[in-house]
Formats: C-alpha cells, structure tokens, sequence
C-alpha cells in the first residue's frame, strides 16, 4: 500500500487530520489498534474551544455538534463555601466554551471521513513504524490483530496513537527531551443518570479535596472527586461518594447537588507531559502522542486540533509548493501553544487541588490566589481568555477559513 | 508618663501612624531601641505605589519626595536573552511608582513630627508591653539604654517594631498562628557609585540566577543577584559580583550594564511570614511586626502604610465617636490586603528565581509564566495593578483625603 500521509491513530488529532488533509487534496490512511465500537463508546471529556469549534466549523464536521452541543457562557468556582462566576462570554467579547462529548466528536468526524471515501483501517495489531529518515518511512500492521504483515509506505507519518502508541518510542531517545510532572492527585469521576445539577462546570476547592461538577446531555452528568491517585475504586462505595461530593460541593446559601443512579465509575491518575521534539525525520508526532494535560484545564483535545491544525498547513505547503520550511519548524510552532496551555493545566491544577502536603502557607496561597482570580478583573479576564480560546489563538483565526486556504 | 497611644518602633508604620493620629487629634508617644542616626542612614528598598504616596501627600510628608523622587512608568521582565517592558503607567490608566529610598520617606517624617510636636524617645532599652489584657495597657523602658526604668501607660499599643520586635511575642502563643515560607534564594546585593544602567527596573530570570537593576539616586545604584541564603559575603569578590551581574543580564542585543566602585555588600534571606491575628487585646501590630513579604514585589512599605492607615481609620473611629466596631475587626480588614500582597509577593518571587531543586518540566513552567505575563495583555494588567497600587486599593480613595475626614 502506499499514501501520502500515513497516519497512525484514530482519535481526534488523527481524524481531523485525515479530513483537513482531504479537504486539502492530500491523501491518507489512518490504522487504528481499536475497534470502531471502542472509539465510539468510550466517554471522554468533551470542553471544546471556540478556535476548536470554528476547526470543526471550516471542516464541515459540526452539523449535529451545533444542534445537540451545550454552550456555556461562564464557570464557577467554589471555595469557602461560596460560589464565583467568571463570565467568560462577558469578558472575552462573546465568546463561550462548546460542551459536547469527545466521543460525539469521533462519531461525526469517522462518519464524514467514511462518506468522503477515507480509508481508515481499525482493529490493527502490530503497528510498528520503520525508515523514518528516510524519504519514504513505512508503517507496519496486521489487518485484524492476527491477519498477515503489511506495510504502508509513506512520505510522511503522523504519530496520533495517544501517550501510550507505538510513534513517539520510534523517535531515538537521545534525541528526545521529556518533561513530566506526576500530580498527587487522581480524579474519581462518576456517570450518572440525572439532570444538570448546575447549568455551568463548577470547580470546588473544598478543605477535603477538589470536586467537579459536569454535564454530558440532559440526562447523563459527569462528577468528579479528589482522591488519592493510587487508591482501588473498591473503596469508594456509592454511597460514600455521595456523601463527599455533598460536603465538598456545600455552600452557605443551600445549593443543592441532584443524585442519580451511578452507572460507571474509576480513577484516573493525573500528569503534565511535553516530549521535544514531536517531530523526526518524516514522522510528526501530534495530540496525546506528543503531551499530556491533567484534565482541570479542559484543553485535552484542543491541544490536538491545534496540533493537527499546523500539521495540515505545514503539509499543505509542501505538497501546493515543494516549501519544507514550514514541516521543518512543525514542532518549534506547535511548542508555543503547548507550554502556554500546559500553564494554564498545571495552574488550574495547583489552584484548585487541596495538597495534604502543603504547609500552612502554601494552602493560604492556594486561596488567595483563588481570590485573586474571582475577584480581580484582570485575572478573571486571563482565566476566561486561557479556558475559552487558550490552544488556538495565534494559531487559528476567527473565521475558522484560513486552514482551507 | 501618659499618652492615647503607644508606638513602638520608629520605622515606616510607626511613623506614620504617630502622625496619622495627630492629623486626627489624637497623642501618641513612639519609642524606638535604636538611634535616630541609625534610622535616618540605612539604606533601604524604596518603591513606593500609588496609594502610600497618596496618603503621605495627604499627610503633608512629600514635599521633599515630590521634588526628589524618580517616578517609573514601567519595568522590565529579563529572559532568554530578551526584556519585555511591562507599561504599567497604560496598563493601569496612568498610575506609576514612586521611587524614593525608604530612609528619605523616615528622615521626612521625623523632621515633620519634630516640626508638629510629636514625642520620639529614640535609643530605648528593655522595651516591654504589659496589662495588654485591661483597659490601660503599659510599655516600661529605659531612656538611653541603661538609664531607669520608666513607664507609659496608654489606652492602645501599636506594635510597629519589626519582625523582631517585643510587641508580637506578647500576644500568647496559643493565640497566635504563624505561616511561613523560607525560600531556598538569597539576595546579594550591592550599592554601587554609578549612573543608572536602565530608567526603569529590570527582573532578570536567568539560568544562573535571578538578577535586579534597581535605582537610588542618579549617583547611586542598587543591584542584586541571587545566591544561596547561607552563603557568605566573604565569598564573593567584586570581580565575581560583576561576572556573575554581566552573565545574567546579558541580552541579544549587547545592552550594557554600567559599573562603578561598591561601597556595600551584603546578602538577606527571604521569607514570607503572616501572624493571625494581629491584635491582642489593646495591643494592634502593624507592617512587619505582623508580616513578611520577599522583596520581589516591592510591598514591604506599602503594606506597613495599608495597614496604619487601616488602624489610623479604627482608632479616629473610636475617639470620635466611642465606637469600637473597626478597632475589633483590625485584623479582619488588614488581613484582607496583606494576603493579596502575600500572594503577589509570593508569585512574582517563584516565577523569577530559578530553583535548583526544580524539575525540568517546572522550569518550563517558570518560563512559561514568564512569556504569559509579557504577552497576555490580561496578565500583564494583573501584573501592573498589583505592583503599583496592590496593597492600598479598597483600602483608600485615589485623592487621599478620606483619612483625615
């Protein structure tokens, strides 16, 4: 087999970059190790950027995200007791955040590929990546986990098969700069069957530990609890969780949290992760693949669409007009919106996550740099700006037009 | 002897309450344990925000300042190579720091209580506060160090006496709690005969170490570079002050520092350090006797000021009109600028000194903080009002006259 673009992973970075390459004129194929009903299953976040919404907009990708998304014009934080709106809408010049489940994302954007004729081969085994170098790198794979050795070859490779994918191992390890903070901190997150107990997200600072309240749909709410990273979801009866979602969620004015039917629940451990460079010879490396964020800051899949947003422009100049300097400078442009929101990530985390660790001082700094940042305009104003446009500005304009171009 | 209120310490909260209260009618006595001579020629750090001149204007103690001061409309944020100047003068809608050697502001404001009648004992011996418990607290001492014991029997104590003063150990233990953070950074710093390098201040992060161009007089300049707090000055030579001053304020494109003769060299820890609550009884502390900020904001004198204008308020309250409700919640108020200050001093401070202990990934999250608060139009305007205005702000009215009403 032989494309253009061989392009390893079928989550977010890896389909939108299959379809802004298309639009593009530029021909790939996307192997995927998990079956299509495992992508489309999985519930995942879902906090899309105005920059990411404008991505899918330009793409043709948003028809049923702008008909069933939620938008939210603000967030809430809780501490002491009392809740403090930033009205994001209000201070960036109208714009808000798109609430609409990730694996909503992936569900639309393999079926676009599907009726544009993208090949896209799922439930790969072996996936293994070789001559990256060289002018024509190859990805090796077995149809079918246990189906005959093929190989693609390629001009170029996008490694988008996430943090643990066979791409970023590929690129030498001296040649690679990794770097890593693990949190002590592991979210507990619960579905439930309810209604929205608030119209908007609510971070909770709470002497007992952080709590997010969130929403997937009418029906379907996503909550979370601080706990220890390596404690054993056994532990957590449901009725326990309930009784500290309700002391870390209290407030003096009464609100009240709505209960549900809990249908799954576990714990996730949480990391900020960077690997420099993301590119080697012709593989580029974009998405999970290349950084983690810890979840407090909501930019997970912003990250890739603008990771793959400068991938397709970098591509696009080549294949329109032989100019390398762009694909050259991949990795130097995208580390510019990366460190910027793996800032934001890493403060929204130490912000809002209680340490036991923590002397006195350091937990009186955590609340006052809560209260910096609800009651200073300025500082409410770089919050909003961070969490409702923090991955894409700069690279991405407002029309959404300019990757077409 | 006999006075309304007793002041222990002449530095900048001392004296300015003493005249704050004789602008209100009300008599004071300070005692102080070191000469005046001692006072009027250490040379201390000198900026000075908005609000404090303010207040000093308003208690006719800047004519001098007026004429003799330097007013900064900006600073400058040194890294990788290149300054970012941080217009705080635009930012702020046309607030800027005063630049005047905190011994000028204590020499101004001796000769005005001497002009205005007011008692100074300076050279005290064994200063120690009793009855703080009854309604006619006392302060015993002896005149000139080893003269009698004497004693002043108040209605209220202003404990304005330093971090190592009598007045806080007389609050019992228990009823004090006490945060603290020690850094693992030491300043060096020099005064230097030399004309400025820059006309305005330069923080440098660097990866040697932070560095501080400041500013004294068209004479004299203040410089500083980090190094370990236990270091010992005799360690460090001029030649290698200055190699280490030129390595870390080196930039792109060939800015100079300017040398000249060191005629002072010394290195200071830093802390921050809180005590709640500040009062006890009829006892009230006031600037470091109750706080510590590293000197990376710039706030230790703007806070004494916030906070003597606060009591100032609270005792004028009381004498006019018996009503003792601002005098209970002192602390309660104060409290509110000094952990504003705190966090400020506390943030600029842990982004510009490179740690050791760092990881690589938190020093990438130093320098990412670095280029967020120089090119967020947002975070730079955080950082402006809180260097120029932060300590006084919903303490004080723009014009400075609300005091002496």
């Amino acid at each position: 087999m032989r494309t253009q673009v061989g392009i390893i992973g079928a989550g977010p970075a890896g389909l939108m970059l299959s379809h802004l390459l298309y639009l593009q004129g530029i021909d790939s194929i996307i192997l995927e190790c998990r079956t299509r009903e495992e992508i489309e299953g999985t519930i995942r976040a879902g906090v899309l950027e105005q920059g990411t919404v404008n991505l899918l907009n330009a793409m043709g990708a948003s028809e049923r995200m702008m008909r069933e998304a939620h938008f939210h014009h603000g967030i809430e934080l809780r501490f002491n007791g009392e809740g403090h709106r930033i009205n994001m809408h209000e201070l960036t010049g109208g714009k808000k955040v798109t609430v609409y489940a990730q694996h909503e994302v992936l569900k639309d954007l393999i079926a676009l590929r599907l009726e544009t004729g993208g090949q896209m081969i799922f439930n790969a085994g072996d996936v293994s990546l070789h001559d990256l170098d060289t002018a024509s790198p190859k990805i090796r794979f077995r149809k079918e986990q246990d189906g005959e050795l093929q190989e693609i070859s390629c001009d170029y490779i996008a490694g988008c098969d996430g943090f643990h994918g066979p791409s970023r191992p590929s690129i030498p390890a001296e040649i690679r700069k990794e770097y890593q903070k693990i949190y002590p901190y592991g979210w507990l997150g619960i579905l439930i069957e309810a209604p929205p107990s608030s119209p908007e997200l609510i971070y909770a600072n709470h002497e007992r530990g952080f709590a997010l309240v969130s929403t997937r749909s009418p029906e379907i709410q996503r909550l979370y609890i601080q706990v220890d990273p390596k404690d054993d979801i056994a532990n957590w009866s449901d009725d326990r969780i309930w009784t500290e979602l309700h002391a870390r969620l209290s407030t003096k004015d009464g609100w009240k949290l709505i209960e549900g039917p809990i249908f799954q629940k576990g714990i996730v451990a949480m990391r900020s992760y960077v690997c420099e460079s993301m590119q080697y010879g012709r593989l580029f490396l974009a998405g999970d693949a290349a950084h983690i964020v810890p979840p407090t800051g909501a930019k997970g899949l912003n990250l890739a669409a603008a990771d793959v947003y400068v991938l397709a422009r970098s591509l696009d100049a080549f294949y329109k007009s032989g100019k390398i300097e762009l694909l050259e400078s991949y990795s130097t442009n995208c580390l510019r919106h990366i460190w910027k929101s793996e800032r934001f990530s890493w403060f929204m985390t130490s912000m809002l996550h209680p340490n036991h660790e923590h002397t006195p001082f350091e937990r009186r700094m955590q609340l006052a740099e809560l209260n910096f940042a609800t009651s200073s305009r300025a500082a409410m104003t770089t919050l909003a700006e961070e969490y409702v446009d923090g991955s894409l500005v700069g690279q991405f304009t407002e029309s959404g037009r300019n990757v077409l171009v």
